[in-house]
């Protein structure tokens, strides 16, 4: 069994490639909750939505969110009516947001309405919410504290940031199965997601981070951070504002206390050398997931460090540091 | 001022007719809820929403139901998860029952919520639930007791229909200014809607009876029967379940204790002469109403009729009950 802990579209893609080189049944998501939102009296969960539809093949490749093909009509009739519309729900998507708020109405937790939505839709890995318990990632700015989608969609995170919390975290346990999933895994993966808001909520939700210290698997992160700027979004800022530099070392820094590899991008291999003499193993490869082929050779090369195979020709190569494909 | 009482299709075709000749200021609808119902867990008000559409333009005169142009990928996407896609609710349509649902989750009543909907979409009439309170129309068939949509949309109304009730209806009120609508208005006009489910709710709720009883302004109903057959629905069947002859006799039955006059189809002459001795007022004029000129000269007609307005020569010529236009 393998567990990944996951947020946003980095989050996606990297499960996208995992998906693509171990049985499904064998993968269990923990995802970030934090993202949470009512929307239009719809309870949404944009994480676990993002991993929903990748792995029922419904994701829109093209925007990293969403259903692929969707429409908005919905949403523009929900402009005529005055309501917002900065949150981008596509008549799709809906379908989902709907169904698991008459679940979560009905008395369901948000751990069984995921497990009802991912069977219906054919999924056969196991997604996991972090916790039951609502979790309200907070950004604190200038113009007042704003939930974690108001900051990143509704906003374009424009706004400087003074702290991250994670509102009601101190109260939430972990959902059922989730401590058992990151303390039995063959191996634990952190995707490249961010480090503050996706995968940070997660660790705050009292026991996962101990579950991760006591976890009888290797514990592999992939650096979202190359070079001094996130791959995407606003891992930067949000780590400055948590005191961690934007960088690789921030990255480990952030999972120090329980992280065994850090795999990062071929061209932070300075930087990964001197991470190496604070003898945590780091290893450098393409990192950047632009096609599937991408995908595909970085779960491998994550999943082959974790779980300590014995990694092909290739991946050798794009572990020495030097580019596989000339890409670069 | 005023005011119709109306249910589906009929009564969303007339109001189509009375908006063109009257200020919309000057009109109050009265609205069925009997066919209300939770639908994926967002209520929705099918005759509301009928009446809100045409007075907003928005409604498919294609379907006589729902947005015009609409499309239905929510729909699909709710039948791949499971759920069932025999109400056919569009994208835009949505829009309308998730608003409206969030607004009584936050405790609004379904009149305020009618009213924040209405104003939105620019609707100048008064638009009125006929209360507050859940009333649910019931179809008792061989099969067991089915709400109106089940019998209606999911089964097309193929089942024999042993009775209809009125669920929760000795307790329901009549909605804020639902009385008083009634009794001050110049007229009250019954739109030509099911006697049994879409008028026979709003009857059945304590005081509205009453109150045209006591109304200061004539009533005139348009019968929805044209001979022996309703124009559209399931009429005829439910009239005869609840002991009413399928016919203009038994629409002016249905309304007796308080009808002045009954506008019946031209070809129903014979039927109104015999109506006509037990001393109602019958009128005859086309009723059918197929495009938007027939539905201006309907309203036309009832309304000249119920407010005694002397009618032209075209209209009287209608009144005589000869064609006016060589169409029949």
């Amino acid at each position: 069994m393998i567990c990944v802990l996951s947020g946003g579209t980095g989050g996606a893609k990297f499960v996208d490639g995992l998906r693509q080189i171990i049985p499904a049944e064998d993968i269990t998501i923990v995802v970030n909750t934090g993202d949470d939102l009512m929307w239009w009296g719809l309870y949404v969960s944009p994480d676990i939505d993002s991993i929903t539809y990748v792995l029922s093949g419904m994701l829109s490749r093209e925007r990293g969110w969403g259903v692929k093909g969707d429409t908005f009509l919905c949403l523009q009739a929900m402009g005529q009516l005055g309501e917002p519309t900065w949150f981008h729900a596509g008549d799709r998507d809906l379908a989902v947001h709907i169904l698991r708020s008459r679940l979560l109405a009905e008395g369901k937790t948000l751990s069984e309405a995921t497990a009802v939505i991912s069977q219906k839709l054919g999924v056969k890995a196991r997604i996991l919410p972090m916790s039951d318990s609502r979790v309200e990632t907070r950004v604190d700015t200038p113009i007042g504290e704003l939930s974690f989608e108001e900051y990143f969609v509704q906003r374009w995170y424009q706004d400087p940031v003074n702290s991250v919390r994670f509102a009601g975290v101190s109260d939430a346990e972990p959902a059922d199965g989730v401590l058992d999933a990151i303390t039995k895994a063959d191996a634990v993966l952190i995707a490249p997601s961010n480090p503050v808001s996706s995968i940070g909520p997660i660790l705050a939700v009292p026991g996962i981070r101990d579950a991760l210290c006591r976890a009888r698997g290797k514990i592999a992160a992939v650096s979202p951070i190359v070079g001094s700027a996130p791959v995407a979004g606003p891992a930067g800022i949000l780590m400055q504002a948590q005191g961690l530099p934007c960088s690789i070392a921030g990255v480990a820094k952030a999972y120090a206390d329980f992280l065994d590899i850090l795999v990062c991008d071929s061209r932070d291999a300075r930087a990964a050398a001197e991470l190496r003499q604070a003898s945590l193993r780091v290893e450098c490869t393409q990192t950047i997931m632009r096609s599937s082929e991408d995908k595909v050779a970085l779960a491998r090369t994550v999943l082959a460090l974790a779980t300590d195979t014995k990694l092909s020709a290739r991946a050798s190569g794009i572990l020495s540091g030097a580019p596989a494909d000339g890409s670069q």
